[in-house]
């Protein structure tokens, strides 16, 4: 079982409220592993600019869960009230990331719920909005989970699985995507090992990945993305999993740099490749993955990653931060509702359909 | 045209003793160009063992240096008293580097000079040292001459290569091999660029290669390992050119972690794959690369590379240094004596008879 990401902590035990957030400060990782806690929605925003929190479902569970600490010790005295300074706290907190679509979904999410029930009591409308963002959490722990499950039908014990950058636990409230058939697969005693590709230049797999398996007594074992194809030479892997970032209605799956290079080594090593993620993540309005736009990100994050330079001042740098893996590299896409094979353009809409 | 790796530098303008070593300190690299002068053969100890030097054929010429600069002080009465102490500092030079193959040839082309040569006056086995000193510099300045000629044969002016760690000019006494026909081309007027992969564990691509074109004036753009894929398939790479450690009879070349990734990636989207190295890097006596051991790094290379932790304390890491590419997956090796096309069976006997 992986780490927690993300939690709410009731100081009683009848009512949600009053009660306080607790998230892992990824920040500290892998150093050591620090709990901040805290009924400030203040942190909470800075929680999330400063990536303490980090990964779409995850912040999206913190930011409802602002929302109630920044409501939950009001005086308003109407339900009404309280709705509005509801609003206020969600806009403050829509600020402290600009591309988190699950931010704002849940913050959405939630100023809907308060303004629905504005008729309640004030009391009652706070609990109310703690039940709310307590769902938003146990969703995605369901969403995760399902997927989990799902995947981990395609795991027999003894197995390794090749993963690329974190879709895992940290990620998400628990469990995380790519990783969850792997901790499913725990709980059910059979036993998988994972390597780790580093994942330059943010090194996501070695701070994140690799410290969430350990944290959970999986056995990972870490490597730069350049050894992968060696690794597969040598027969350590058996299939590959991975998350994604969007989907497009053919199959076409952009996740972080390096997915793609992975997909074509483990094509040619005859290796199962298989993306994990949620219909959310599905964009059917795209035909193929020709349409996704390709971020270029800072060369500093790759010249001067490490806190000391290791590349000369001032060489030209060129960074793309996701890739897109062409559907004919993967044997399957993993979804809360199942597992989707080729031919993707069906598979995915009827997976689709079920949301 | 890169900067000289090593050159002896004579103190007169009549004879090449008394005169001095001059070498590019490569452990101040990227950050600063060093230049260690010494006529010490402590301190060429020093530079070979601490890397100030590296690259086989640059330490070999160092050390051939280095015998120079330990006799050419010395009032010993005869020749063979000379050759004695050449002897002498010949075997405290052997023990800067366990298994740099050049070192221990160029040290024993050096005592065998002596030898031969005991019988001259001491000033005149001094000048004949220098001599051969120079001698082993200029033999490997005209090798990767040869290859950057014949390599640059198979470039076009606009055409982009790609290539991984540092078989460049800082490997050399100069141009080295990959690197070759790119600095050659440029002297011809013929303008190609670089991609450089950076790396992974050491970072010779980000630390040297881009360094050494960016000194040259030659356009390089620094990636990821893990972006190499990417960048194919966006069609900005023409060609790939890579060096090596170890040459099998079929073909199959063992060189740095990650070249064999490459190879299978260039295959993947039709880009030609050359081998540059000189014959002495042929191990006829190979009849394929699975006969070549892979060396495995220790971990901190991986998780401490950049002056702090990256990865939790403890993970487990596998870390080959080098990987094997398939003599399949590669279009031509190119050697000092031409372009060597499959079947490499016959065409590496022939190159390799040559010398």
């Amino acid at each position: 079982m992986p780490v927690h990401t993300i939690e709410w902590v009731a100081d009683g035990s009848d009512t949600l409220v009053p009660g306080r957030i607790r998230l892992v400060d990824q920040t500290k990782l892998p150093g050591e592993l620090v709990f901040v806690e805290t009924c400030d929605p203040q942190e909470v925003w800075t929680a999330i600019k400063t990536l303490q929190v980090r990964g779409a479902p995850a912040i999206g569970v913190a930011a409802a869960m602002g929302v109630v600490a920044g409501i939950q010790g009001s005086n308003a005295a109407t339900g009404a009230a309280l709705a509005e300074e509801a609003a206020g706290v969600a806009k403050r907190l829509a600020t402290s990331r600009p591309t988190a679509v699950n931010l704002f979904w849940a913050l959405d999410r939630m100023t809907g719920v308060a303004k629905a029930n504005a008729g309640l009591a004030p009391a009652e409308l706070k609990e109310r909005l703690a039940q709310e963002a307590v769902k938003v959490h146990d969703e995605d722990v369901a969403m995760c989970r399902a997927i989990g499950e799902h995947g981990a039908t395609l795991l027999r014990a003894g197995q390794t699985v090749l993963t690329h950058c974190n879709a895992g636990g940290l990620a998400t409230a628990l469990y995380g995507t790519a990783l969850a058939p792997i901790y499913v697969a725990q709980e059910k005693g059979v036993k998988v090992s994972v390597f780790a590709d580093e994942t330059r230049p943010l090194l996501q797999g070695a701070r994140l990945t690799a410290w969430e398996l350990m944290q959970a007594g999986v056995d990972v074992t870490l490597i730069c993305d350049n050894m992968a194809a060696q690794v597969m030479k040598e027969g350590r892997i058996d299939l590959v999993m991975v998350g994604a970032d969007r989907i497009a209605a053919n199959g076409d799956t952009a996740n972080k740099i390096g997915t793609y290079g992975v997909a074509l080594l483990a094509q040619a090593h005859k290796i199962p490749f298989y993306v994990l993620a949620p219909t959310s993540t599905f964009d059917m309005s795209l035909g193929s993955g020709e349409e996704i736009p390709i971020e270029k990100r800072a060369s500093e994050e790759v010249t001067c990653g490490f806190g000391k330079a290791t590349a000369p001042e001032g060489v030209q740098v060129y960074s793309p931060a996701f890739d897109v893996t062409p559907a004919a590299l993967i044997t399957a896409i993993i979804c809360e509702h199942g597992i989707a094979r080729p031919p993707f353009a069906e598979s995915l809409r009827r997976c689709h359909a079920m949301v």
